[in-house]
């Protein structure tokens, strides 16, 4: 039996910090990401994918906004959707190519729409946090605040950004047939972006809401519910470290669970960096997976293998 | 057995003429669009679902044209990607929950980013001819011609716009994903907007195009390609009409095959209008197919059990 894994993928291995965002470079970065994805198809892993949509929902909210002089501007949860379907084509083109090269076409790539359910009573809705789009000036975030009821936050020295909330993901809406999928070997891509996030409403129905969630701990839900062996989260860093650039820097290789959760209680993992992914990872062993593994996305076969990354497990 | 349809949604079926095109007034469309879909659902018919894109995608295109100020705009391939996750959203989130008020929730609705594969030689290339996007000043459209080697035509007194290829789709590159969902139950959105364009390149690679694929003639594809027994065309007219708006006019209810390529081969039906719809429904039956239908998307029940519309059989 091939071993199940769910990788999510950072910001990085999309878009490249200091590159502009054109669909070339996009797609350049992708074919690359999608190499080292290759590679775990290639030792017989069952591979599903997930990615962020940070910078491409953030030029969609540009578009979307500077758009609106003609035409009506759009919510988060239609932009995500939009970044969705673009993220998504690059993916499945790319791994299309690459597999059909390594004679792997059997192995069929597919992105799908995918919905995340939110508690709407979820804190995150009272407190919003989570930073979208561009730096704007003081006037036009109080501008915005007042004609749509947005909350903006000052960025000593930046200017204002919109903060949206980040609830905790509940349930992939889709995770049914994504489980369908895999089982029948095909290569998954879903959850884009921590998915298009929706409530049930007092009528028993899905409505979409603004806000953002998670993409790891998104892709921490997305691994339960296809029964993922391994839970791998890809970023620009090599492990996680703790004491990080102080004379006491130490990284971490291979740690239990009982481990890692000392750490975390120790305060170790800051909410803006490696928080949520050793949030996620604790949350996917807790649950009852395997293992799961933080590695930069250069190494990710090996940490896979248990040679690199940090591995967290029982 | 239950009998399986493919049904390609008109423009109407999202957004009505005279519309603004906000996301509430276009998943209302959706909402009562999808309101036709369950009742064929309810019957007992087995339903994969494509649309048109064409305003949505104009919509894109002026939100990538008005961002290019500070984010790169990107091509046809992107865009409308962009538009089958935001159109996909729309439905399967409408779909969800009419279905569930039904107690129909074993059929889970799933949107997948489709591409669909042209020939590179396709002579459409050679000359555009679809319009997209809104009309331009002539200075504009100059200008991006002589840029970006558009192709740029006069609309005598509404101005100026972008025409590009619209070549014959060959082949839905998820077909075999496609297929094995609606095997299995569940109700897929596929190939929208007519799907997005790819030719196999001279290194055997899948490369996106700057074209866009006729919805109706991508639908056929589609409905060959899972088999379909009925191929259905919604619009917003009841029937099929030859001499349309003169005293000879007449609607046509059931046809045979011959009947209609005899009306077709007098040059009744013009490409603008009926032309490609029309088109489709031949070739699908030539290819094959049981029952082809144009109808109304209001009886689109009624039509399907051949009550309404024009019917298309052998």
């Amino acid at each position: 039996m091939s071993e199940r894994v769910v990788v999510a993928l950072g910001g990085n291995a999309i878009l490249q910090r200091g590159q502009r965002g054109t669909a070339q470079e996009q797609m350049a970065n992708v074919q690359h990401t999608v190499e080292q994805i290759v590679r775990m198809i290639e030792a017989d892993y069952d591979v599903v994918l997930t990615h962020g949509n940070g910078p491409q929902v953030g030029a969609t909210l540009i578009r979307h906004e500077l758009g609106s002089v003609q035409i009506p501007a759009m919510s988060m949860d239609f932009c995500g959707a939009e970044s969705q379907g673009f993220i998504g084509y690059m993916f499945v083109q790319s791994l299309s190519n690459s597999l059909r090269e390594k004679g792997l076409e059997k192995h069929q790539p597919v992105c799908l729409v995918t919905r995340v359910e939110v508690d709407p009573h979820d804190q995150a809705f009272i407190n919003p946090t989570k930073p979208v789009g561009p730096f704007y000036t003081q006037e036009r975030a109080l501008q915005r605040m007042s004609e749509k009821g947005e909350t903006w936050i000052e960025d000593a020295g930046r200017g204002w950004r919109r903060v949206v909330p980040s609830p905790d993901p509940a349930r992939i809406v889709e995770s049914e047939v994504i489980r369908h999928l895999v089982n029948d070997g095909f290569v998954v891509i879903a959850s884009g972006g921590g998915g298009i996030p929706v409530v049930v409403d007092h009528n028993g129905e899905y409505k979409g809401v603004e806000a953002v969630i998670d993409k790891d701990l998104a892709g921490e839900r997305l691994a339960q519910e296809v029964e993922a062996d391994i839970f791998m989260i890809l970023t620009d860093v090599p492990q996680v470290a703790i004491n990080y650039n102080t004379p006491r820097q130490k990284w971490l290789g291979v740690m239990s669970l009982r481990e890692m959760e000392a750490l975390e209680k120790e305060g170790h993992f800051k909410a803006g960096s490696m928080g949520p992914k050793v949030k996620a990872c604790l949350r996917f062993v807790r649950n009852g997976g395997k293992r799961a593994v933080i590695a930069s996305l250069e190494e990710a076969i090996e940490a896979l293998q248990m040679k690199k990354g940090t591995q967290i497990t029982h």
